[in-house]
């Protein structure tokens, strides 16, 4: 993976206005891996004061969606054409970390998982698994 | 369904800050379905412009947990336990409107699905169908 | 619908082998929706002698594959990409019904549901939905 | 793992009819996961000659129930909720070894993942994956 290739998915994430309002940064971009980053702000918070699922689902569905991205030529995009979350455990601690895997490439469809953990104290706890499918679409 | 009970719903509902950042409001609260709305904020956007995937699931997921919350006894509160987003076509246009329904009613297991519509100059397009499963919790 | 494009789905169903196997039948095709029966065979049980999920998969599969089917241009067969299903109550009866629906059609990927029913002494219960997408390929 | 807890898992394996209208056996037995391996019988094949979805899907969905039976009390049954699959590859080849895993126990709900693989001439091909819900139910 070049240099290029690795600033045109920090440009797209940065284009990403929903990433901003969550606090999400892009930690980690290798082939076929993307890690995303959110601490759980004030604002992103469901009825009991953990994590919304919204939240959850926003930096695994970014993660994953990225990580697809770095398997496909330049001047591509992708979107999700769907994904499913199970959450297993409530989004609480220092922040949550997303990391974003491409089981299958494709052309037409790539598909992928991810992973979210949950980090306090520097210990980590799954609390989701997604899996779905992403469409390249021209840039 | 008594104001009582709809209260809780619009109180539950007002405890969620992720709802608050997103500009969500609860426009309908029924016997089984309930109605989210939500405008497409500058905040809430992905990489090319439209609403971010993370917009439509934490609206069509919410608006899915309240209906499900509608049909449980008082004093429960339902997490999400796993749900799956189909995305249709791009979040665009005024505002978004999850429409979500109980399917399934259930003590343990209440299996419901979402509908999310984008409403632009009062037409509505159908942008994403989510089919999944709340699960009611002690408040 | 002309009938050789009704032709085309009746003969597509005649060569699923698994459908046979089950004892499955089309019982109707119109445009966008179609409909799959099956008994519950002795061979198709799960441990507790109801209907295994696979059966109910197969024809709920099935079902929202040929609905798919019937919007597509002819020359064209269509795989399933993922779908989901969600089992509401146990697979019980004297046959099941699955009721397959096109919400999205597309080139690319057609975006179905599916229900089934249980049906006894001509009374239907909902045993299962399905969500999933649908791929067309060439014959 | 003792072998009376192994001998419930092949008793109750063994009161599936459709395991064996597939032809499917059991071929491993541990803590949290569980393997079923299947022929593609000429019974079992969808239209373009491979392996039906619902084949896949059967031992799929099997081999993840069985992984949520080895971790929960004895006098206890499995029920799917929910599970969804993603095919990746046409299903052809000897056999398809489907591998269940418990990815979080539960005594409410069980999440778990599958991996199908088809096996030709030993080397073996990722064919689908699939995650889902198992409930525990009383015997």
């Amino acid at each position: 993976m070049t240099d290029q290739d690795r600033d045109r998915i920090y440009q797209s994430f940065a284009a990403q206005s929903m990433m901003q309002t969550l606090g999400a940064e892009l930690i980690t971009v290798e082939d076929g891996q993307v890690r995303i980053a959110a601490p759980i702000l004030p604002g992103s918070r469901q009825q009991q004061g953990f994590g919304h699922a919204g939240l959850t689902f926003s930096i695994g569905d970014s993660a994953a969606g990225y990580a697809a991205l770095t398997v496909l030529p330049r001047g591509q995009e992708v979107v999700t054409a769907e994904i499913k979350i199970n959450l297993l455990a409530p989004a609480r601690g220092d922040r949550l970390i997303a990391t974003g895997r491409v089981v299958k490439p494709g052309n037409r469809l790539c598909v992928v998982t991810s992973e979210v953990h949950a980090e306090t104290d520097g210990e980590l706890t799954l609390i989701a698994i997604l899996q779905g499918t992403m469409v390249p679409v021209p840039t």
